[in-house]
């Protein structure tokens, strides 16, 4: 009897675990159930393909067609499921029961909105799926000025879309710095000045408190000042959805996602649920550099998360490491990037922290289309492992913060980084020596 | 007393151990002796200066009147030292003694040219310096047709420069492959192939048997053939200048270069011969991945090196690592980079290997100006450590090779790799998962 593996959710945790799920397991029964109607595509480019930059039909990567014809994985879109049953080891979705043998759960995340008068109004959207997109796109034609709500990766990626179509952009708020908690203050006034240079408003530290309008919204009020606009658009962050899990009353952890081991498999009162794993937005991670839990929702954890459990589903024994959970984001002509813990964030974990900063460029100092190159980098001043950095630069972030990434993944400490580490050199590629190796030697100074 | 330091050489290695131990002793009195009219500039550079790309002025960083009035440091340029004596710690530069309490050998390395018929003619030049740039960028005006003799990196960013300013090129190189030793039989014929439709000529397993002409050259043979042109350019490799280690009997290393400690203090008759350190071109590198020593002859070890051997000649307990040697050429529009052995080397050193490889992009497969990026990752099927790492890329190349290189550097195992590695997403500038961490599964899958 081949295995029947189910997986809930269609997005990158979800198909890859699927995926991943056929790799071990060429004879398996695999069966994907999805509220959507689009799959496998990439929520994270929304905001370019919002401003033309990318076609909605190209960033769908594949169909359900493609999934039944070349890896037999059946993907059974438009279909919510219900309820699971882990006794008699069923799923009901479309009213139907299915039974299974192995589960992966990657439900995902919902983007969170305030309680707030007028979030129905018409022209009211959130940045989540590609329906969610290509009704901004139409609704972009007769608005003139948006607001946005949140200044987070993703909503400052979306504002300088925005900008750059022509578009009046007003950002709120209500952190008393754009893109906080995972990047220091100095680093995102960097970042804000540039964008105000473009012509792009911020409302920091105004917490959003209503929407106004009759039928469409008219206006936002944030600390007691009315912005007029046409359209708002919320990029609050996302909240895991539980539903599911509140179904199977699986435990959940302190950050408000589904505590799970290294296997990706969730506990109930303490002990782990077999046949059951989750991935992505859905779950909380243990974090490479503190001893509690840290979110990770990422496209690249939930990919790489969605390899274990789908793995694991399939009868596989692999496990996930620590997170450091690099990300980058391009806005506008600058690449921000960032991993492990911010000041802030260290702060706030009680860690104390010394940092190292240096400045330079991506190419040698007087090669033409240089761009500039920014990067912290801080340390435990107890155990001087690297515990956090940040690069703001004009071009090739991406490599840079994987590799400081990994040296946080890893545990490694300062001397043992510069010890170690060396650089690449070109002059149309990089500096003699890597503005990533001057930050840590400038932190390995101040220790 | 201030300390008495002296450099010997101005190169990478020499500057920056010069300026590595001010940082250190801001008292001493640090003289650096050179031979060269100009310091501080990267050769590295010289194949887009000679293309007209960067100009000659601006690649000079620094002239002897900014390391006086910002650095105190002395530079005596076009002065040769003659002899060092380490009993009475003196240095003879220029005729005159000078004496030292601790002394910095950074003379670097010649261009290796094998002893053939006219080698001496007209038209006949080395890619070192930037009086050899100059020379050949006049010389470049009365030639249509060249003949680079060796294909390694520098000869192929010169070959490629020269293409795009319209000239007819050559490319002569003795083993059986371009970029021979350092990177795979199949990684250099994607980049031969590339050349190739670019209109660059490549004739390899053919050593150079004669250059030919009566003045000035117009012919080379190799491998019995004769190749018509008015210019020979050689980008044969570096050999460490020996000079100054053979004058105090330094012991050489079985690779011809001078074996040094980790705190780059030389040996003679195996005893450290103290007060006296070296970096750069001229020592050998004790190996992140084979017990023996390696050469590292890049511009950005030297630069490491420089800082840990004068800040240690100023009194300062720094150690070099072993080096896993990342290195990136520009070649045209490819960036082709590497680190550790290639399988030929990991062969000729009896290790063996396993390789992983994948093919992907530099951005999201729809992204638009997305470039090709293929990355190779092997590991020694014993231990499991990856071993080394070549990437070919349209963009983006250095900061994942750097990556790459620490961990190999750090003697990191394949799964421990996959383990703690995570990658920073965002569709203008990377894959969901990162082309490297793909590479590595593909490596997983096969141990």
């Amino acid at each position: 009897m081949p295995k029947k593996i189910i997986v809930i959710g269609s997005g990158a945790a979800g198909m890859s675990a699927a995926s991943s799920a056929r790799k071990y397991d060429l004879e398996a029964k695999i069966t994907v159930f999805t509220e959507d109607e689009y799959i496998a595509y990439s929520p994270c480019v929304i905001p370019w393909t919002i401003g033309g930059k990318v076609g909605w039909d190209n960033i769908i990567m594949h169909d359900p067609q493609y999934y039944k014809r070349e890896k037999n994985i059946d993907v059974i879109t438009k279909t919510l499921v219900t309820d699971v049953n882990d006794v008699d080891k069923t799923v009901t979705a479309g009213g139907k029961k299915y039974e299974y043998d192995s589960l992966v759960i990657a439900t995902g995340g919902t983007i969170f909105i305030p309680p707030i008068d007028g979030r129905n109004l018409k022209n009211v959207f959130v940045v989540k799926t590609i329906k969610d997109g290509q009704s901004i796109q139409s609704a972009l034609r007769e608005s003139k000025t948006i607001v946005i709500i949140g200044a987070g990766i993703v909503g400052l990626e979306t504002a300088a879309v925005l900008n750059e179509i022509g578009k009046k952009v007003v950002v709120v708020e209500m952190m008393d710095q754009i893109i906080p908690r995972i990047i220091d203050k100095d680093m995102a006034d960097t970042v804000q000045k540039h964008l105000e240079e473009k012509g792009i408003k911020f409302i920091v530290r105004s917490p959003i408190q209503a929407i106004n309008g009759n039928e469409k919204v008219e206006s936002v009020t944030a600390a007691n000042i009315d912005y007029p606009c046409d359209m708002v658009i919320f990029a609050t962050g996302v909240c895991a959805n539980l539903t599911i899990p509140k179904i199977l009353k699986l435990d959940i952890g302190q950050l408000g996602a589904v505590e799970v081991s290294a296997a990706m498999q969730p506990y109930r009162d303490g002990k782990i649920v077999s046949d059951i794993f989750l991935a992505g937005d859905v779950v909380q991670c243990r974090s490479a550099v503190v001893s509690g839990p840290i979110m990770s929702q990422l496209g690249s954890t939930a990919v790489k998360q969605g390899m274990i459990a789908g793995s694991n589903a399939a009868g596989d024994k692999k496990i996930a490491g620590p997170v450091s959970s690099p990300w980058v984001g391009v806005i506008g002509d600058i690449h921000v990037a960032g991993t492990g813990l911010s000041l802030g964030l260290a702060s706030w974990y009680g860690i104390k922290t010394l940092e190292g900063k240096a400045t330079g460029f991506t190419r040698a100092r007087y090669y033409p289309d240089r761009k500039p190159l920014t990067v912290k980098v801080s340390a435990d001043v107890f155990s001087h492992k690297i515990v956090g950095a940040q690069i703001i630069a004009g071009e090739d972030a991406t490599g840079r913060i994987n590799w400081l990434a990994s040296a946080i993944a890893s545990g490694t400490i300062v001397e043992d980084f510069i010890y170690r580490s060396e650089n690449a050199y070109c002059p149309p590629t990089s500096m003699v020596r890597d503005v990533v190796l001057m930050a840590v030697d400038d932190l390995r100074n101040k220790l």
